[in-house]
């Protein structure tokens, strides 16, 4: 961490605040120039509050040089992490396939689903039980009985299932569930996120609407500190002023992670762009932007979705769309070698 | 809620739409344009879902005409919402002062700040027990201690509090909390937000980093359907390009929300600039573009703080300012006359 | 174009209005729902102002049904525009390569890098002589200089010209360029851009840096209802909150664009990454996407280059990815057939 | 400027970066961290381009510490600029009061108008004659014509002139005009800004829809540097995730500028919000917050205004809204004694 001081400092002051960064054992190199004199903090600076040392009156500016994660950094963890679920895995060269509907609705939708998209190639079931619902009134999905339903479906394809926790006191109802998802409006529910770092399950962390990527990183970090190194990042759009898609799925976000940590990365095209037409677009270039794989809608009946239909595919065109992501995998692999 | 129809709508699926409408008591008033054929939906539309009609391959477009909530909507309950707090009120032409420091440290130290801030004309007294911390290395506040030191300050000065609830585990402990606090980063924590409609003290829900100004509403629909009619709403900064602030302070808040609900406003400056020096003026604007009141950090000495101290202030500058302000709210209120 | 009047509109406003459209040509269709009043319009509202109408006391939104751009509408031009350029062309299955430095800077310095780009399989020179900078003290191109040194790589290699042209008075130095650029800052430059649409040359715009798609496409009308049909766009990134990369490569504007329009659509990811690592992936993001082709920044010593360096790739990292994209996308024509 | 390098650098680029610094006459002072290097740069950093140094491979990251704006910086004039016009100026205390038309339309619009204004209190006219229009469909003012009403307006109220220049061949016919204006979407049309540095009329430049602080005060320091000082920076709303309001004013905008720069600073409500409703709210809350003056759109009847017309007030408001606005500014400037 560099601290660029004002100039003329008050001595007084700039001794208080040497003094306090030396009690948390951090090492201090000063340097002079023309104008500015600089801080050169040295030591574990990750538990420094930057804001607190901007706060001061001497001071012009505080950078962080090192990340402000550990468990999630590459620097520190060069292997690419992978996860074992059920049958597959997550990372390591395998390419992903979650597809499932956005809500679990009875026994024969997620059985037909949950059939097609193994037919098709898909590696996991994905499917609401717990749904986030920005309005109180509208249908907040099954609950138990949606578990219940999803592990039926599990039985009889083999897939793992992927499905979203909302709250911890929904956590003894996950005990069939082999990927647990916090949503985008969870991802700083820290103490969420604590207690997940305390089980074993993967944890799949949406990426919040407007988090920066070091902000998602710290989420990761905080379910990591906590023991469980089976985390995973899914990007599903960001904010932005553009109101044609729904959000905007920011592609950058594999390189950028790739580079910074070694956890795996999922592309979600659905949530992202809000209309199905635009899903295998996004899909093909998730795949050849280097993904670890894909989190799809696919539902049997989009008319008659209870939520989030317009971004759905039917089976049918999940299973052409499926063929060709495969395809394009292989062929970006054989292309590395 | 308007539909409009792609041209030359398959018949069948219109067919199917319109039953599935009328199945949820909506009347469908249907008029034809040269290119476009249009739906106008009559009835409780605030349970439909926008995005299931959309999904359709026959929908162009969905548009929704009435806003989605009703307790909070101003259309339905004109009259400005004031609530008692101890010895004074939220809303109704006073101006309320919360003043306090990020996190509670210390018991000289709430004590030295609360009263300074009582005498300088604050109405309530802010501190942070629980903190919200991007990083699990960072200090997370004093927790059970830290409210134990609120209720102190509290028997000390009269000033009633207002502190942060991360979890619901924590309620239990919040006798003694004049007003629950929903940081932004659990504005769509909805479970939280559902419990909280279903207990009685006023909960003051902070705008998330990103949210519009409909889904902030809903957040406070999803307390005030519970049962719970004492919401307050919390402008603290929107995330923006702009790096210079850490976030946007969006001052138009407040006239949108004056027409769109009878839920009174506070402005959070402290919070939204990140920088202390900016305080002062945006205080102001938020008086004069009427505000209810504001929410400012204070602290002892900044130098010292725990957390996000470059947006506090010293009691001595808080005094100034508090006097300006309340001298500025009298004069806004003459000229109303 | 549909106008939601407020509950009981002033009758004799609604006359005023409803007299004021006819005399545009606009034919008007009333609709009756319970509490709101519609009306349809139809005739040509492209030239309607919303904002106008919106202005209305009597109106309580507008709404568009059709797009404000005809020439770049899809819907009245199916079929995509192929834009021939020197011995190649943009757009109708042909991957465009553009490769080149920021800014032409020596005789040697273009002409190595064009010779080499050449080689790699880039089918367009691009390279700046007059450079839009944020500074007034930086470095502003080589101007009519740049000019002439890209005419002279032009004879060498064969490889048609691309570069920015930043001022109208710029134009007549312009004879040898085969394709203008409009750069972001000029989007909504709408002098430039009329005058662009009455000469011949193909014009690549660039989207500003938050403009939304229909103010893309409506830049793209300005030059077009001029009669100049040849037109490009660039997506280079739009602005966001995140600051670890310069711009988010908006990745669905491919999907979306290919929607609206019948225009070819270019990819800039050295602009929009402003980091030449994340350069490879967004490029092959951008060709499965279904990217026409891409315009990527190569220079023969970026540690040299007078600007945007970060951005480049030396010539034997272009040859690679060249190699590695053409691959990429005779694969994705091969899965289309 | 602060260059941190990466863990072991390459000593032979290391030297090439020095010696290409020194060629620029910046002295280097070097320090050692444990784990990074940092130069100092101490000289005229304002002509180097931070993109050059971030390129090499070398550098971690390249980190400004003064800022890349002279003329326009407070640091360099601590004195806040005051300008002339008319009968009036703009800063200095003045509330400053711009108000008329969006466009100019017929001789009785003009000057009804002005005629109003100038009764309410405003200190200076505005009005578009050429005007930025997103569709080549739409009215793109009266032009000449437009200017000429202006100056008839000018003389019989003796109000000076604000108008929008779009395009330097426009500037001969501007000899009446007083203020220059230069509109958002060209505040980074660079050839513009240099050359209305080089002629004498004040010019108030408009913040693009997504400018940071730094960008606009270099738009202010093109015009400056040319030789002209007279410069005034108008804060319009910037464009965010929020669709409510047509853009978001940003009320910091003003102190940040105030610490930043001594040029004066002039708040547009009425293209911000794009309601007129909000206008009295955000216009009091601007001046609180110490802006040095308000453009407000105003008609003599919104319901035929041939553009934007959503945001004007009709003259009657507005004189309130003056009045208010001037009573708010004495009772400030009385609070400051």
């Amino acid at each position: 961490m560099i601290v660029i001081l004002k100039e003329n400092p008050n001595e007084k002051q700039l001794q208080s605040l040497i003094d306090w960064l030396r009690d948390k054992n951090i090492t201090i190199h000063e340097s002079e120039g023309t104008s500015h004199r600089i801080l050169g903090l040295v030591g574990d600076t990750s538990a420094l509050d930057m804001d607190i040392i901007s706060a001061l009156d001497i001071v012009e500016e505080v950078k962080r040089v090192q990340e402000p994660y550990k468990d999630a950094n590459r620097k520190f963890h060069p292997e690419d992490t992978v996860i074992p679920v059920g049958n597959t895995q997550i990372g390591g060269g395998t390419l992903t396939l979650m597809a499932g509907p956005c809500s679990v609705e009875t026994e024969e939708q997620i059985l037909t689903v949950a059939r097609a998209v193994k037919a098709a190639g898909a590696t996991m079931l994905r499917g609401g039980a717990f749904k986030p619902r920005t309005s109180p009134y509208a249908f907040q999905g099954l609950g138990e009985e949606g578990l219940r339903l999803l592990s039926l479906a599990k039985r009889e394809t083999g897939l793992p299932i992927v499905t979203e926790l909302m709250d911890l006191a929904q956590l003894p109802l996950f005990g069939d569930v082999d990927v647990i998802q916090v949503g985008a409006r969870n991802m700083q529910n820290f103490n969420l996120l604590r207690e997940l770092g305390r089980q074993e399950k993967p944890v799949m962390i949406k990426r919040g609407m407007s988090a920066t990527y070091e902000e998602w990183l710290m989420s990761a970090e905080y379910v990591m500190s906590g023991g469980n190194r089976n985390v995973i990042l899914c990007e599903r759009g960001i904010r932005t002023f553009e109101t044609y898609t729904r959000n905007a799925l920011d592609i950058s976000a594999i390189p950028v992670l790739k580079k910074l940590t070694h956890l795996p990365v999922i592309m979600d095209p659905s949530h992202a762009a809000g209309k199905s037409a635009l899903v295998p677009a996004l899909a093909a270039a998730s795949v050849a932007g280097g993904a670890d794989g894909l989190i799809i809608e696919v539902h049997n009946d989009p008319a008659h979705a209870l939520c989030d239909g317009s971004q759905s595919l039917r089976p049918e065109a999940f299973a052409g769309l499926a063929g060709k992501l495969i395809g394009l995998h292989s062929f970006m692999q054989s292309q590395e070698g």
